[in-house]
């Protein structure tokens, strides 16, 4: 087992293992990898939990960033409250996939809340979060509000009877190979909307808002107002994800106007248990303002995603 | 002149060209570069315009990513207009930096402007941009109210008798070893104050504010405050930057309240020349919408940058 | 055009321009370039020549290292001189390919050598390696003895009149798409034949001798044999190629025995001007010295490339 | 855990877990990984078993590319059957590092072999190849011939009373800092060759051999050369290093002339228990035919480490 001398000493490259993400063949983040929790093959895909000297600990999944420690609050809270304060006071919230369990933590933050159903396909994926990633759920596994099931949410959807006031869809990989691309059509956004309740609202992660690689949110937000009368796009800027991350508000009411910062403040400091991290009267209004070029992208695409032309991998449609 | 197969014709890893930016010794950013259009060494620094299949040109200083094509209005606009906005009628505007020239680009298109003095070092970068960029600069170095002076900025706001409306920072590396540390310290940014207009308001890049890497930009906002009574930090996410961006506005007036949107359409539509990307009434309020986590980081920070004690590199006290 | 803090100063990686090259979609080759002295598209590829600063200066073609200043030796070397060496005085050469110059520099060195044709298809690439890679042709260009033919060797091959000594092979991609891939198949290897004096020797670079990716080497010795009574591989470890790389003589006539190392040593003395770096009398022995594994993997192989099925991008039969 | 659509689904890229391995700051060899068997910090170092696509299972030490089961024959059976083969009945083997097993394996091979000890100063280490790595130790560590210390060579060396017929250095890192720089020295060769019988061999992994990267092999050798009085530097290309490596047989005997290839294939036959892979007659001769800029980097060398000056880092002075 030789070895050249260690040039890297001390230089921080000593640790030599990388998370390279492809975003594209043309860049590709790069993220050192200091220890690896646990890395194993699941029923359907690797999982790996590993730290980064940078960004604490992240999951991995099929080999792609999903979201870490250092930075998970700016995609988790903007995917999450939003929903919840239009709402004003949601009992029963879905989940669609949610694997690490901070979107289930930051939904049992609220006083309101008395039934979460969360619906992940991968049970060793969630097993290992449970047990690596303690500063991701902080206990929201053993939250007794919390039913979890291990399943297709595709399945799940057409089946329950239940009602729900918010259903979060915090899925990965849009992509015509991929276990969630159904979700992400005008057809299960339609299931969607039938287990909503009456004023129940729908949220959704939709993608990366680069000007570069926008036309899949785009093409969510076209999709979503197919089926729903209203629907509000909105975006929350996370590092780890290396570009600004696009998300949705879907409703058969008006998601408008927005409350004033001031009734916002009253809202967290009122019903959610703790403080947030970056959302407050002030960010909520910040997450809402979306720059005129995302709106123009919007307004320009006419292509809703149906279950015969459902969302694609990049090389094909959506660039 | 051998050669394997080649594995990655129609992959996209044909460009096996790239600009690796770390950010850190834990990350980086990898672009692919198409083609080389310039890249030379200057007086000052290795100086490169290259073109990237996905972000357009860009430009690149000692082997770093400046800005690029694709992507640039989401820094250049929030950079000049919120300043130009809040003054209201800018007629002399100062640039320190910016050989790009977008910043200049921004600046000409106000109505009201009738003088801009960009000051940049190195006009060989000046030079090459203008030859190669002239979709950034879009003509603005042969606009007849610019005038171009070749130099230090540090000597220039030392020495200037002139005033300004606005003054823009647009340097790069404030960094011990790098040319312009010094212009983000209290006493220039004092100097900077004494080239204003009373009513005249100073803008600067101000660094990342991702959670990993917020400590310059927190001390910038402090050592702002510490010369001038009133700042406003923003921001706004830059892909190719890979983390959302911050800025500053700095004044001896009062920066708010902020001009409704409404307000600021009609300004826009009315003081400035085409339309923008990015920016109008509702974009408008959403860069100024700071998160939580990035106001708390600026409350706790106390430290302010001198000539003595000045930003260094990150390894040091920035993280 | 702002900048973090500049993390990599006196790092080594202020020179944050890299070559990847892919050997395969599981590794990659990274290397550091301080320098580009000119990069552009010709009528056939992307050329460049770059600075690395381990390397010194360096070809790339399709953003495929070539071959560069600090090693190339150990290529050039061992193509043009074993087989030189072996048939003892030529006179006439030819030289499929080598734009940089360097095969005919080695093959110019031999004072018997009258005459020598290179045809290499790209003449763009052929006057950018003479204007900068000079290091490389060491005026070959200008030796009275040199034709240099800009044209396809297929056709020259198929045309051409004249006889020679030595054929050297010194070309790029022997791949579907690739301008060269007919020139590795038998019917090609039959035309080199025909353009071959009785006692003339053709050699050839003939990939990699990595374990993981020798059967491109393996079905290239079997192509040979299949036109050719003797043929003889060898290899000569190149580390800017990341991998030991394997080349071919064949001729009509026996390649054995090899001459004794002091009988090469002489050969070299007397009839080759000025010296070499790598190779003697002893290095000459040791290129010849086959691993078994190599042995073994030729006997292994029957595939015979043909103009009905010549060599295919890895992906598909090469491994 | 938002995804962007996945780009590199069967493009090989979905394995985006890479090592990336530094030769220097201007050059990396990036591996992919696909699976990780084993991630662990140990006393002594941080420890990974991983398996590549392309090179099987690789041992990963302080983040750094030890050995790998697609090539490890290119480096195990050159450093164990040469010094054998010329000492021709070895019965007392030491190994001073070789934490795979695999050196042990090689060694006990030998049907003269009565004994052999293995000392490595990481039993973690140790461990788990054992456990995850059984292609390279092949049970070697349960051969009953075999003692296994975990300890410090260094120590081991000074007070051991016993005597051997070969002695193998097969260890990491000759770098100020590292565990075994010390072992690289004059005096640690001396005490190296007090427990040689007098007809004993010593070799050692002695360092790239690139042109670019030779200075520490040719003052190995140059070390060994002021101990005892014949040394023999040889060299095998292993891809998976991405370089040439360099060897050295040292005696106080003379270690020449070689066998002839026959002899050596009997030897071979006769000696060594089941087949080699790349080792036989023919490629024993080629790992001794140095070329010719390696033995005048060699004679050009007049450094000799020692304790006082041992082999420090390449940032000074062995580049």
């Amino acid at each position: 087992m030789p070895q050249t001398p260690d040039t890297n000493r001390g230089l921080g490259h000593g640790a030599s293992l990388w998370i390279a993400d492809y975003g594209s063949p043309y860049e590709a983040y790069h993220y050192a990898v200091s220890d690896v929790l646990v890395w194993k093959r699941t029923e359907y895909q690797t999982m790996g939990v590993v730290r980064s000297p940078l960004f604490g600990k992240a999951l991995i999944l099929d080999g792609k960033w999903q979201s870490c420690t250092a930075d998970e609050f700016l995609y988790h809270e903007p995917l999450v409250h939003p929903a919840m304060i239009l709402h004003g006071a949601p009992k029963r919230v879905a989940i669609l996939g949610g694997g690490e369990g901070a979107t289930a933590r930051e939904v049992l933050r609220w006083h309101s809340v008395e039934r979460v159903v969360m619906i992940d396909i991968d049970g060793q994926v969630v097993n290992e979060c449970r047990r690596h990633l303690d500063e991701m759920h902080q206990g929201a596994f053993d939250d007794p509000r919390l039913e979890l099931i291990i399943g297709d949410a595709v399945d799940w959807l057409k089946t329950v009877d239940e009602r729900f006031d918010v259903v979060i869809s915090d899925l990965s990989e849009p992509v015509e190979q991929g276990p969630s691309f159904r979700l992400f059509t005008r057809e299960y956004f339609a299931e969607t909307r039938r287990v909503l309740e009456p004023r129940g609202i729908f949220v959704l992660q939709a993608g990366s808002v680069s000007p570069v690689d926008i036309t899949l949110h785009a093409r969510l937000i076209r999709t979503l107002a197919a089926v729903f009368e209203h629907v509000r796009p909105f975006s929350s800027a996370v590092p780890s994800f290396a570009q600004p991350w696009g998300f949705a508000l879907a409703s058969s009411l008006p998601l408008d106007p927005l409350p004033d910062p001031d009734a916002v403040d009253t809202i967290v400091a009122e019903c959610i248990n703790g403080p947030l991290e970056m959302l407050d009267g002030e960010a909520f209004i910040g997450l809402f303002m979306v720059p005129a070029h995302i709106r123009r992208a919007i307004d320009r695409e006419h292509t809703v995603y149906t279950l015969e032309q459902p969302p694609t991998t990049y090389t094909g449609e959506t660039r």
